[in-house]
């Protein structure tokens, strides 16, 4: 019998498909590929991109401190196809019944790294961490916009997963609303803040460590796991055990401890599932609001599995083929502690 | 400068790239293709599919009247693999702090032509009538099993939009719960009428005939139209006129002008987006609820034009790069009444 779970944090029903369990070999799909050709995010294209906003260069022998020059670890620069435009105002109005506001936002591009073949799963713990400093540095800075009510942190690996260009990055969107399903799960971690007076996250981190058939991965600041109720095949979480509503407000020494969390999932996704595309989203606080008690900072994973989930998207009922706790334990067990991931698999195509 | 657009219904805020507008030859895709092999939907392979639950068999010279025979021109059997188990209770349940209950339902195919060859575009009106009607009927069937909170009917076409099998086909599930898109579409629709007194839907449809930027085609019973802030581009929504809550409910007269609606919509789809995989999904009331005044059923089609969304999917903010009013424009504008849909491109594949 198919069993029919619901998510505690919005309330959304998902069918669990325990009788026929898809295994992570059953999914038939396209391993990340690379076709290559020029890359304007390269190292030594920095005249290819718009001027940057931030970048990291450790001060090494022989390389420049020169803004859009090479010898940086991570570059933050403008979206140069920006789905937001940072000037002006939102002047909501009215069109007959319908609302309507300019698009006032920032849309900005982190590149993770000056090496094009190089992903997160492979990158050392090090920049890793650069990167994850960087995604802070841009919100703290962005925040001071009061325009922005919210600051939407996401990265989409291969082109499966909608990304356009194959060089490591993540991205950036500054809102002057919250998205709907970032207002969805912050009132429903209220709701159960109001009913039980704690974080319904907190609750979960001790839940799914007291009996860790959904744990994937533990250390000092961070649990892995597999949700009660995934909407997708092998949808992975990681926490920060300790209660924090905001990323950007976390303690500067757990950034070490997430690192190293999320390069052993990509790894561990890596070699469970093949390489797979991926969406990577940081569900954090709205930026204008102080500290709260309900709504706890965390990363959604969710490797692209299925091929497509129009229905999904139509009705908002999804259709898990893979039961948490087998996702879990496939993710658990990978042992990646002698794994190189390799670079993603090269295409020939001919040259434009 | 891109806007952002308010779902008047949801409340979702779409951002509308007025800027950098899609047209419809912008969108690289596959076209939906054929295969071809074995397909157990085909006329005379009635044995290869569970008993049917129901078929239309015109009375033709020669053909059989009997069940699980040849000669049928709509037919429905069960789900294969069925996603909701109909046997049993829901038995809810709590597993620690979450919740959950057995996935009881049904789930059902209706396989619309007995020709593999055919599109719900390239039939007959009085076909596709057929379809229409085979999908009430199994709604009021099952409407009778109490445990059955929602009746979804949707249709996916062509594989990059999820469909497994090529044989044009639609699929119903019966839910003990309302899926949350659904419950959200409702709330809202509810929250409307309870400030204005009037149908959202009513007024929707009021406001944009008169006018009509947005409006694709209409008859004496129908709009089709684009919505304002819609989510995928060239996303269109069939309204009736007159207000009705609940699809099954509808008068039987309209179901000629549905028909009309609905193949005109698909062969300008076909004609102007070159043959799209879509999904299709019929929105309609709680099948154990009375008439209601504040929701309106109507159909949305999704054509699968970009090829991914996962950012989408993991924050509920949607970007979409083309202008409801400019897809409207080339629907409105495709001329159909010489077109005949061709029948899905072959592609030649190794016999199996």
């Amino acid at each position: 019998m198919p069993e029919l779970r619901k998510d505690p944090i919005v309330g959304r029903w998902v069918i669990i498909s325990t009788d026929r369990a898809k295994r992570p070999t059953d999914f038939m799909r396209d391993r990340v590929t690379m076709k290559g050709g020029f890359c304007p995010f390269c190292n030594g294209n920095e005249d290819k991109t718009p001027p940057e906003i931030l970048a990291y260069r450790p001060s090494q022998n022989g390389t420049s401190n020169k803004a859009n020059s090479p010898g940086w670890s991570v570059r933050v620069v403008p979206n140069k196809f920006p789905a937001l435009g940072i000037e002006g105002n939102m002047n909501r109005q009215a069109e007959g019944m319908f609302d309507k506001m300019n698009g006032v936002g920032a849309h900005e591009v982190i590149i993770e790294s000056p090496d094009h073949n190089m992903t997160l799963a492979s990158m050392p713990e090090k920049r890793i961490e650069d990167v994850l400093w960087a995604y802070r540095d841009r919100i703290v800075d962005l925040r001071q916009d009061k325009r922005f009510k919210y600051i939407l942190i996401f990265k989409n690996h291969g082109e499966a997963a909608g990304a356009s260009l194959e060089h490591p990055h993540g991205q950036l969107i500054a809102l002057p609303i919250l998205p709907k399903h970032v207002r969805e799960e912050l009132e429903g971690a209220k709701q159960y803040y109001v009913y039980k007076e704690r974080c319904v996250f907190c609750d979960l981190v001790r839940q799914e460590l007291e009996d860790p058939i959904r744990v994937i991965a533990e250390n000092d600041d961070f649990v892995t796991l597999a949700p009660y109720a995934p909407r997708f095949p092998f949808e992975t979480w990681i926490l920060p055990k300790r209660h924090e509503s905001a990323f950007e407000n976390s303690s500067s020494h757990i950034f070490e401890n997430l690192a190293k969390s999320l390069k052993q999932l990509l790894m561990k996704a890596d070699l469970v599932l093949d390489r797979p595309a991926y969406n990577l989203v940081i569900h954090s606080s709205p930026v204008q609001e102080p500290f709260n008690e309900h709504y706890h900072w965390h990363i959604e994973f969710m490797p692209k599995l299925t091929k497509t989930a129009g229905f999904e998207w139509g009705t908002g009922f999804y259709i898990n083929p893979t039961p948490p706790e087998e996702a879990a334990r496939f993710l658990r067990e990978a042992d990646v502690s002698e794994f190189t991931p390799p670079p993603p698999v090269k295409v020939e195509v001919a040259q434009r």
